[in-house]
């Protein structure tokens, strides 16, 4: 096949592609990061450019208006390149401003008995930061160095056994003279024994941070810790990268086997080290004192960070290569820490199950209630666990990345502009913003909302179609119905906020792969939610949700309130109490060992009971009484 | 200063090196590796070299004749080079056969009962091989590849605790698979923990081998072991190429301290890898089958082999970096076995006394005997140890090779033609040589014998010197008197073997070093020799030594028969029953614990009690009559 040139403005670069391969492809290639949240199927949106010479083939798309189309302008991801190109990349789809302030960790709810439960306990972080004074060396008491520093590290902190790279071991003996035998020891939990990762002249014990990082499939959040004061100093958020290869984790296995999992590796670790250099840069920390990185998410991004095989996980039984990696030096994989920092990948329960969720039963409390209790993790895929202090089984379903704001077009994350909450006052669709601030668009909480008032204020039916003659704002192009929220001239930019039928769609979609997951696990276990003395609600979709909202759309079932908390991103709170507290680091161990994993996929009524839940709440309306 | 253009020939080498420069310096530079065992002291005479061009000034040294001389000959660690040179290197000079088979370990004696004890316990080798047979995945067992073979493990060996390093883990899902779940495991001792450190596709169980290496000053000592079968297959030696920077370790650590210790440790390693590399070739063992090699040997040079700094050694008051090493990856040190093969170093007693001693207390059994022991162990330095099971107290005096057969020009390792034993027969001075062939040299143990005959013979007197008209062939060229002990014609090559009076008194030294050292130990300690239950002599000087030989020379007291036995290399033989045994191999730990080391450089009385004991046996003889 027949290479074409393709030349990207203002950029000026030139590659050569082969015929067929698309724009988006021909991007990648000139290395030109653009917006492509979709993962290249033609539904954000975000990935249009203006072909200026030569031609280009692929289906015409909504996404576009007939004016931008006879100004040559195309979808990247769908533009297939025929001829030698040349092509204009407008400024709003270069990616930017990719990382902004998630203040998530400030506004934090739901957690607070929890974080209770936890002050009890002595805090010990996976790695502290211990300062020593030795005595001179003598003759009566001349012990090596490396084992008169063990010795003391042992009767300071406690430690049984403590071990040191040969590293350190080489210039120890410097730094102890340097210092005047005043230094301060990094010590590391490498499962049950310590380690000396540092050791650095002078007390530097008070300046000892973590990061901690969520891996969605989505949406990667990190946390900066200050691990002396036990304290979040603030919190980033992106989309992850992997998107440019599909929404969905199924296909990025598939492209990683194809193409190997360095360059999955790559995307991942490159996203999560702009995260950690930003925290460090705006809170004045230097990469040198962040001593740890300490990681939850699901099974697959886990893998793909660590360069693990996944592709035995898609494929029958299901297989992960690891769902307890060991703790590892960061730089093994390239996160930009301290050089000898160390990387925890949390435990997950399996290929499908990871440690978001072991991370959301620690943070929840789940494993230590007598009554049962079942916690749903929404992201990309929904986690589902049900059970009590003795026993738990766990699964997954696949929901897709609208609840997180992707793949909707209007969608954000929960970030200043975003619309988190909408509402009817008056017979008025009102809505809030996060920040108080012109609307961007809709964060997961948003959708949520707007599909309940929707639903509620007769603008869809029960299967999420606009209605003939619906009140307020509709507009129909293409064939395409959406439903204009906020008009141009209210908006951030003079850019509507509206929703499509199939959008609305998307999200049905997500809401019902939740609930029959929820539903089967429960009838598996002879159960019902009646049985449920707790019902937690936890995601990325928002800094909060409506319950109300859920049940109207039937994305959770109507328990009486008493019961349901929504608890936030409990994957990272999760994770950040197992780094700061050894012991919820050894009870994450626990739950993993303890939590069974169900295969939904291979259970025959699930399919029926989701096509069950493509309704609004629901098919069997009787389920959405109140079951309290 | 300017610099001189030095060609060697027939290398066809040129090399600029610093006017006032030795030859040997030049040589070094070429990177030609010549016979050099006395470290550039002038003393042994092996690196002659002829100066076919320019002009060179030094010393004339009584190791050349005259003729030699007439024809250009120096000696290129006195040669100063003074104008651009034209050398000639004799092949002779060239360092060859370097490796030489030391059957040692096949002619091994005085461990038996030792032996007997540990076979006691199960075998417990520091690195195994486990065949495992999985169950293949299924979707009611489809726990992650890595979590399954450690819980296999764990069950199969009974570990608590297991690890495997990323690179491992990466690979573990493709061999299970192509392995079709049937896999060897080797599994290492890293501390407390199990380390998976391979994973083999089929049943490799049977094919487990270690290198355990005595790494003394003077020589370098490695067996290769059977770890399946707990079986010495063979053994080579090679003296320590770092002889080149001086005899003694404290010349080689100011050496150190001003280039760098990479250079030491690159010449111990290759040396070391040298002798890997011979005994897996001639015994068809492949390296990558090579899982472990650990080591023994004074402190200093296990610095050396690690890299660590050595400077704090040699100045008050004597710290050492580590004296109890963690295991290692030993590619961290360049050392050639299996890629992820791990490399030993077994914990010493302090920077003056190292693993060789405690490997010796192990194989003794010193450290479980209830009554009162001596161990000797004789290397370039002597290393001491007093104690029973309940207390140890150690101590080291520096002795110089001359016990094993370096800086005697006539000295050489017990090998093959070299002379053994010395004996009067019929009033004629007999000999014996390893393997009885025409003699090359004489071995550590002929020396003493040689002395012992010496002496009683009237040939020497009570201080070392040749007497005037003493019977036997005696020569004196340049003023320094030699006793011919091998004519030319019955000598390998035709060359006389002989000891001069400053070799006698080279070894006269040594035996004072050791010998006042035990005694001072003993005295502090308010004991005397008669009080020992067990007296132990240890070192690579020999398979074998005359007990009466050395009680006539004053090497060790006169004890009663019983009492005294003569252990041979303990340091390789400790090193391989912590190979073998964890339980050997914890013991080490605890023996490094419980001894205590006495510093000799700071006590008064020893140079006075050194002095005296620089006597034929001493001079106090009443010492030497037998005090059982």
């Amino acid at each position: 096949m027949s290479d074409c040139s393709v030349t990207f403005h203002p950029q000026e670069v030139r590659v050569k592609i082969r015929k067929g391969a698309t724009l988006l492809d021909a991007a990648l290639a000139a290395h030109i990061t653009i917006n492509n949240l979709c993962g290249g199927d033609g539904i954000c949106g975000r990935c249009k450019m203006i072909v200026t010479k030569g031609e280009v083939t692929g289906e015409v798309t909504g996404k576009l208006t007939r004016e931008e189309i006879k100004r040559g302008a195309v979808l990247a991801c769908m533009a297939v390149v025929q001829t030698d190109l040349e092509v204009e990349v407008p400024p709003e789809t270069l990616a930017k401003e990719k990382f902004t302030a998630d203040r998530e960790a400030v506004r934090f709810r739901g957690m607070k008995e929890i974080g209770e439960f936890w002050q009890k306990f002595t805090p010990a972080p996976l790695v502290s930061k211990v300062f020593i004074e030795l005595p001179t060396p003598e003759l009566a008491n001349n012990t090596a160095d490396h084992q008169r520093l063990c010795e003391a590290i042992r009767k300071k902190v406690g430690e049984p056994s403590t071990q040191m790279g040969l590293k350190i071991i080489r210039v120890l003996p410097e730094i102890l003279r340097r210092g005047g035998y005043k230094v301060t020891a990094t010590v590391g939990l490498r499962r049950e024994i310590s380690e000396v990762m540092d050791i650095e002249g002078g007390n530097t014990a008070d300046r000892n941070f973590f990061i901690v990082v969520d891996i969605g499939t989505t949406t990667i959040v990190a946390h900066l810790l200050d691990a002396v004061k036990l304290k979040t100093l603030d919190a980033k958020a992106c989309f992850n990268s992997q998107g440019m290869y599909g929404r969905e984790v199924t296909g990025r296995i598939i492209t990683a086997e194809k193409k190997g999992t360095e360059e999955f590796q790559k995307l991942l670790v490159s996203d999560i080290n702009q995260l950690i250099r930003g925290l460090a840069e705006e809170n004045g920390v230097s990469l040198t004192n962040i001593t740890a990185a300490v990681c939850a998410g699901n099974t697959i991004m886990g893998h793909f960070l660590l360069g693990l095989p996944t592709e035995n996980i898609r494929r029958f039984p299901y297989v992960a290569a690891s769902v307890a990696p060991p703790p590892l030096r960061a730089a093994e994989v390239g996160i930009e820490i301290n050089p000898r920092g160390l990387l925890y990948s949390l435990p997950g329960i399996s290929g499908w199950v990871g440690s978001d969720l072991t991370a959301g039963i620690l943070a929840t409390g789940l494993y230590k209630h007598s009554g049962i209790s079942l916690l749903v993790d929404i992201g990309t895929n929904g986690e589902i666990v049900v059970g009590n202090s003795d026993w738990m089984v766990s699964c997954s379903a696949s929901t897709g990345p609208a609840l997180e704001g992707a793949s909707v077009v209007c969608g954000m994350r929960a970030e200043s502009g975003a619309i988190e909450k909408v509402y009817v006052q008056e017979g008025k669709i009102k809505y809030q913003t996060i920040g108080d601030v012109k609307p961007r668009g809709i964060c997961g909480s948003g959708l949520i909302d707007l599909l309940s008032v929707l639903l509620k204020e007769g603008i869809i039916d029960r299967s999420g179609l606009i209605k003939e003659n619906a009140p307020g704002h509709i507009e129909t192009t293409d064939g395409i119905s959406r439903f204009i929220l906020v008009e141009p001239e209210a908006a951030y930019q003079n850019k509507a906020i509206y929703i499509t039928e199939s959008e609305i769609e998307n999200i049905i979609t997500a809401k019902g792969a939740v609930f029959a997951a929820m539903k089967i696990l429960l009838e598996r276990l002879d159960l019902s939610f009646k049985d449920l003395e707790h019902f937690y609600i936890a995601g990325a979709f928002g800094n909060y949700i409506n319950i109300d909202s859920a049940v109207t759309i039937g994305l959770i079932p109507n328990l009486s309130k008493e019961k349901v908390s929504f608890v936030g991103n409990t994957s990272i709170e999760g994770a950040k109490l197992a780094a700061l507290y050894q012991e919820a680091f050894y009870d994450l161990e626990k739950i993993r060992e303890n939590t069974t994993y169900y295969d939904l996929m291979g259970a025959e009524d699930y399919v029926e009971e989701f096509q069950k839940a493509l309704f609004l709440p629901h098919t069997d309306i009787q389920l959405f009484q109140e079951v309290s």
